[in-house]
């Protein structure tokens, strides 16, 4: 029943000055509205939908921004890690390491993230029921850890179509972890531009403010300076502008939802 | 911005007393929390899963229990009809009249209950996509008649399950008609109990909870003091004694959501 | 095990000449494959996505055509019904009298069409389980009447798109009523136009033939001279001059098939 | 238009002596009715949907066996590998190395593999529309390696199940690669038995036969001497001493259908 955390940042990392830019407003809007702040970016994007869709800044340099924003911003930080090798080094320079949604039955992947010690958020795949999480969570149990945090990210639904099923919410909050709406990634259209994912940005406030409405621990939105150049994700993100509006509604619902807690 | 409408009642009519008793009952919890309230029942259940399934009172004693309903509660009131001579009568006895989700694409009962002047409920189709309600609504509109309300109440999702799809909500709110969230057949699992449909009833204010917040025109819930017994939908149909409570909860997700509209 | 039949037509009745001519196309080619022929064709289309789709010629006129196709073609005849008044004179002019899936719950509309003695063609409808059939079936059974056929159209599969689960045949099957497979309606795009449905003509021969492999009873397939100007379905309809290579085709696909059932 | 060919063996490596079994058993079946033969076998199940389910021999182990089988049976083989390392090593040992499903998405893992210039063969995830999969293709291609295989496996619908949808078979064959049917994991239930994934053996024969009506190129099915005693997969697996039948029965379809092109 803490308040609510925001976990915002760009797609993908595209330099210091960038990622300090957002960091920076972000925690400042946050504070602003009383919500918990989390940098989120990515040193790769590992399974663009096209070869030609630019991947990022690799581990070393990305890891190296994540622990300058982590020291300058001094909030906790959040990244996405794609092989058992990538485990330990993130852990060591982000606080939250992230379970790709492709990945999260991919068993030794898991279990290098929980034998990390460091939280671990699990994005359910788009292939997944949310009542099938508890099998997955048990990879990570079984190394000790159980920081663990579990997103919904969107059902398939037909093709190149999500859908975000907010049963799954309060079903997943049931496990006693932690619960997180990625607000971003389920408006996603995959595959919908052909070359590359199309997105719903509208969307992202409604999906963000009904989950928010049902009292879940954090809410993960993607945000750029200018998504329409952004180097991915660009059709879903929001304007980093709109951010501080936005978190500061999603607190009143918030405020609202922890006071009124659902009783599945 | 009108605040919040319940519409509310059993899924089908079992006796005037019992109508009477659910409808002052949620006439009272709603006047308490300050939203609107209009009885629903149903006098024919006609697409029940199977034959053995209890259909209801029928056309003429049904209606005329919900002419005494209205008469004596103070209350509109509404009820699904099921074919072309039905709109006319019941036109005369309710308040709105309501084209079952099935039935969305049917023209001629779409005039017909456009031709009557009454206000007109179109449930959305588990087959069809939000943004293709204009056409359905342009049918009714064709009569000269623009008291329209649209409902979500569930797309197919897979074999024996609906999802409520958040997008769906401010993509019918685009066309200005009131919306309105079914949050009883949205948690309907069709066919999923062999002869009958099964439910989640727990996660009926889950539903009703996420669309609210997002500034809906009204939220349907069927009620029904002992739910295991109910002739239909018990499954998902919430109790009775759950209903003040419930209804208190979703005007204050209404009043913020009203104060702070999303702009889609 | 039967050869298969062939159920075939234009969507819409145009004009009694019209429907002599494919009648008459379809029949011989259907002699000449060796394969059962049925003529099908719509009297009315009453579930059109817009109300400015033609609706076609109505209910006596249309009912005439199909009589006088029957006479002079010597095949049996199927229409579609939409309530249930126009059972009893529909039963009275064709030999099948089809269920349209959006209607396959409707109690009464089964009821009034088993009642008629004649041919019923239930198809399934878009949100329902192949498993969910039996609960339809036994509405027409409790008529009296076992003269049921089972239609396969499609299921929805997100917005604006169907798939054709190959499972729901054999399913039917155990049944024991002879299961038809809709390859244009399940290659349908529902709404996918705007204004009206789009489709995939080219896969409607995919649909057929791998249907048809399984040992079905028959294959429903609407056909035009000239699609891409009929009035209706002409995006999933197959030109006519096409109609007797995938006939014969079919037909040696229906002999592999029925001389090597598959046990399910 | 080659004749067909089928990929068979245990979901899991067991050991040197069941490995031999099963592909001296289904090659010589294979050869009896004039169908290709590939010995299918993992060494490795890396996305269990439970901790508990066992996992295979293991790299080293499970290659040695590979290598054994092709070389004593004399039949091509097929592995899948999980991670860019893996690849390497495998392709010295196979003749084909397999892009799990869930997998088909990660940019490195495509790389790596068609860096090995063996065979590739890509299973088409769940979450994937067939027309996305010239993006997954392009990333193989870059590396110089176009000996590519596409599988379709089903796509997500609803929670807990797949659907294959057929027209998925001509639309990945028109990217000129050969296309694979796999009959097994189709008829899979995700998750569907809580602690492992359920399936539908009955309806692999199912599945097999309506692609190879198609004129697909190869069908892959997994098979194992006592089905519901196996270490993984077991309730899709088709039982060992059933399988010369029904692959003497998909070779006639084959014939048919090679005989007989469908033009998409």
């Amino acid at each position: 029943d803490a308040p609510l955390t925001v976990i915002a940042g760009p797609c993908q990392l595209e330099s210091l000055d960038h990622a300090l830019m957002i960091a920076e407003s972000m925690a400042a809007a946050c504070a602003e509205a009383g919500v918990g702040y989390v940098f989120k970016a990515s040193y790769d994007k590992a399974n663009r939908t096209s070869l030609k869709g630019r991947r990022g800044l690799g581990l070393e340099a990305g890891l190296d921004i994540m622990s300058e924003v982590r020291e300058r911003i001094g909030c906790p930080t959040l990244t996405d890690i794609h092989n058992e090798e990538q485990c330990e080094q993130a852990a060591k320079q982000v606080d939250i390491i992230q379970i790709p949604a492709f990945l999260c039955r991919q068993t030794d992947l898991l279990l290098a993230a929980g034998e990390t010690g460091a939280v671990v958020n699990i994005k359910k795949g788009q292939f997944l029921a949310p009542w099938d999480m508890p099998n997955v969570i048990s990879k990570v149990e079984s190394t000790g850890n159980e920081r663990i945090l579990l997103t919904e990210r969107g059902a398939s639904f037909g093709y190149n179509t999500l859908v975000a099923d907010m049963r799954s919410l309060p079903t997943m909050m049931k496990t006693g972890y932690p619960v997180v709406m990625d607000a971003t990634h389920s408006v996603q259209q995959p595959g919908g531009q052909g070359g590359s994912s199309g997105g719903q940005r509208e969307f992202a406030p409604v999906m963000a403010r009904a989950a928010v409405s049902l009292g879940i621990a954090a809410v993960f939105i993607e945000t750029h300076e200018a998504p329409d150049t952004a180097p991915s994700d660009g059709p879903n993100m929001i304007p980093l502008d709109r951010m501080a509006a936005l978190v500061a509604s999603l607190k009143a619902f918030d405020d609202l939802a922890k006071a009124d807690p659902l009783r599945v």
